[in-house]
């Protein structure tokens, strides 16, 4: 997606560790109408997948799935990292390693809200090494719903969480691969 | 808002310790058509309010600042609930106590995103006691930006947090005030 790797090269900022901050436009400050053209982006690529529900995960997943939702007329529903009081009922359970906080988050789904019915798109902001995006698939294989695809932001190929997952089978689509990145380059997959 | 209490009557469960679940549509699955009315409701309460920027706080308040913010053509910055490697550079900081989950959160807000110049709205899915609210308006003093004022969707009207801000002198506007409830009773503020 044309405008998004613009912005990218615009506004991302590449810190060690193979950290790349894009807080100024996706994950702490929003940009609206660009997330509405990434939302739009999604309905095009899934056109004729019959979704009957988005699914992400708590935080920076929402707002981006709640968006593109508008294009697809499904609800959203998001995974939760830790048990809360409000939560009760039968949940799914997983474990999620995240890349960026370097620690290991329980993550919950209440069983109501996906059901062997579903047709799932899965929709997140990043994916590194592929720890979330498994452990929603993983609640979605659980639910006996369908996972009708990935819909991916931002994708580190040189992590090759994307690539293990095509390689299963899983479709991955994400609007930016990036290949390499340093202090002065950015190589988006062609 | 009509629509809305509508929807808590007919989908909200009352559990004990003074929880209304909502979460089959408000803040687990959500309902977005209802989420986009909510939108446009805050935009008509806001309509001649000079906002800049959408205020708000993860995980709940994402989607729907993010749906609202399409009316005000703004952008969105939520508080993020803890240190992440990701962020860095200057933060307002403040401490919340959450009365879903008992316990403290340091919230941090990157200074890049609010400042002076910024008129502010902040939106969040639920006040009760004002825990919340109380630690994103004093992120909003800190930058010097002006607080226009708060949208929340179901405010807990029996435990106080809106009364004690609006006799502060804070603009507080609730699409739905809830002033008792019990298993099988809900009443809402005229």
């Amino acid at each position: 997606m044309q405008l998004l790797k613009e912005r990218i090269l615009k506004d991302g900022i590449v810190k060690p560790g193979n950290v790349l901050k894009v807080d100024s436009f996706l994950n702490h400050q929003m940009d609206i109408p660009l997330i509405n053209e990434i939302g739009k982006e999604f309905k095009r690529i899934y056109a004729d997948a019959p979704i009957t529900k988005i699914l992400t995960i708590e935080a920076s997943g929402i707002g981006i799935a709640c968006i593109a939702a508008q294009y697809f007329n499904v609800p959203v529903v998001f995974a939760k990292k830790s048990q809360s009081l409000n939560l009760d009922g039968e949940m799914y359970c997983t474990k999620i390693e995240s890349f960026t906080h370097k620690k290991v988050y329980d993550v919950i789904l209440s069983k109501k809200f996906l059901n062997a019915d579903d047709h799932v798109l899965i929709i997140d902001d990043f994916l590194a090494n592929g720890c979330a995006l498994n452990g929603l698939i993983e609640i979605v294989r659980n639910s006996g719903a369908v996972l009708e695809g990935t819909g991916i932001v931002i994708e580190k190929g040189f992590q090759h969480g994307g690539d293990l997952l095509r390689e299963k089978g899983v479709r991955v689509e994400s609007l930016a691969i990036i290949d390499s990145m340093t202090d002065d380059s950015l190589v988006f997959r062609e």
